[in-house]
């Protein structure tokens, strides 16, 4: 079988390409465990050197998703799986607002109806977000059961990828689910525009020696997960029987809700010796009042239920960065 | 000022173009009102005859909403609020999944798109649906705060259609409100392709003297509104200052939670020496799926303090039928 992931270029996709990789095989349409000969990574550009730890059986493919017959061209045989991550981030979405809508509504639709016209019913994972929760009258735990008032226009269009992706189901197109996530940690790199960004810089920056300036304050809170827990959520969501998920096949993902102190300290902790670049706070209106939008908690006691995982502590995702991106 | 009726020629739009005939005034964009000297009925055909109650000032213009250059065109001033009803019913939608989806979605983002580029910020109402509920977690009363877990895809694209009302009004590209409807009696003229449209014609073909097959059985509890009233409820809901709605901008509107046994004994009640037609029960599987998985109740606080008019008792709503269209 082939797996398309969009956003395959980016730092879940690729890590995601590479654990399909390592498993060899996935549930295709026919219900039954099918191996994976490709793996498609599509994204607005192709990297510049190859991901570690993938082979021949992946190809990557630039393209905008916004355009219907790119996206159609990707899905070209019946024992097909997507997951779909590619999409305008929360802060960008909040500075151009038609680029989010035709990355993440049109975009979201072209995947959609490119998967329903292979008439096998493929398996299609949505990467959804916390985001769809917001609003004055937001509890502070959200859930599956929790109305959805998003305050971004990313969260908006991910509320919106929901239903798609129920409905679309409902029909009989696919076979969807939405894995509804948390802020990701620890991201490698360069910070890029969500909201959330800082999240991972703060972990990052210091442990490469250089200087972090956080955006909010010690005090701001946020539901987290470590991106191997993320990618081994979005494995079993894509494996789970589709009847187990019943009408609303978007669940919540598990996650740690912990303070940007939390955060400074978990780091302080693991570091040990390490020198680690300075932490300072320069608050920033905007990307305060976006996070103060978000949910401080989460309920996930279906994901657990489905036998999604969750992390067990912030020191074993820290650890794991390390591990992974530092040379251990 | 101008006042835009999207679906204008379908009932509910007609009675809003009278209403607002006689009213002759509404908020304008300014925030003061302004009197209306012209109203445009857009809809898919232009009725065979003008309808009573309107004069010089209303227009009716044939077209697809689903083309953005049509709808755009009908933007042409300023000085203009719109009442957005088009759309495809929910037993149509369930028959012709892609027609919903570019008459209620693609439809719906022309009309927020061509508000939005008027640059003035004008008020635009959606009428939304209680169709947005469903689901085997739904609880018996929905309101503003429940879950949309929607089981048609006419629901599905009121939900979507609410969260994009929300987004524009939050991004400041107009001011809108959705009116969340529950099913509207008595329509006059022929049934249509809405499941619930039983909900007229086991009033409207007795009281003509015709039999009526009910789809579904006596013990079917379905929230009600007269048309005066939902009519009335668009129009204060557009006088509603936008900053009274806050974040969420949709609005329950009032309902009266009768069974269809309570219809048929009110309509014996009302009809006085009246000879009716017979009134016998065929069920239908399709619509008795489609109307159970519909709430039975409404809560609708928000919507009394807002001051959105509620019906006072189903007998009424029969004899303002008989009034208006059976001449008393």
């Amino acid at each position: 079988m082939k797996v398309v992931i969009t956003g395959g270029a980016g730092f879940i996709g690729g890590q995601l390409a590479r654990r399909l990789t390592q498993l060899g095989q996935l549930t295709g349409p026919s219900g039954k465990p099918e191996k994976i000969d490709a793996i498609t990574c599509f994204d607005m550009v192709v990297p510049d050197k190859p991901f570690a730890g993938l082979d021949a059986r992946t190809e990557f493919i630039a393209g905008e998703i916004s355009d219907r017959a790119t996206v159609k061209k990707l899905f070209d045989r019946p024992d097909l799986s997507v997951f779909h991550l590619a999409s305008v981030v929360s802060g960008g979405g909040e500075l151009d607002f038609d680029l989010a809508m035709r990355v993440n509504l049109d975009g979201h639709l072209h995947v959609l109806e490119s998967a329903r016209a292979l008439g096998s019913r493929p398996r299609v994972v949505f990467a959804s977000s916390i985001a769809v929760f917001g609003g004055k009258g937001m509890p502070k735990q959200v859930g599956d059961n929790t109305k959805q008032v998003p305050q971004t226009t990313y969260g908006m269009t991910k509320a919106i990828g929901e239903l798609l992706v129920n409905d679309y189901s409902r029909k009989g197109f696919l076979d969807g689910r939405s894995a509804r996530l948390p802020t990701v940690i620890i991201r490698p790199g360069k910070p890029n525009k969500a909201a959330s960004s800082f999240a991972s810089g703060v972990f990052r920056e210091p442990l490469n020696g250089v200087p972090c300036v956080l955006p909010v304050g010690y005090d701001a809170v946020m539901p987290l997960a470590g991106y191997r827990t993320i990618v081994e959520g979005f494995i079993r969501l894509h494996e789970v029987d589709g009847g187990a998920l019943g009408e609303d096949r978007a669940v919540s993902l598990p996650s740690l809700d912990v303070t940007v102190g939390d955060m400074v300290a978990g780091l302080k902790r693991v570091a040990g010796n390490r020198h680690l670049g300075e932490i300072t706070v320069e608050k920033d209106p905007v990307i305060e009042r976006i996070v103060a939008s978000w949910p401080t908690g989460t309920q996930y006691e279906r994901a657990l239920k489905l036998g999604l995982p969750k992390d067990t502590h912030l020191d074993s995702i820290i650890k794991a960065y390390i591990e992974d991106f530092l040379g251990g």
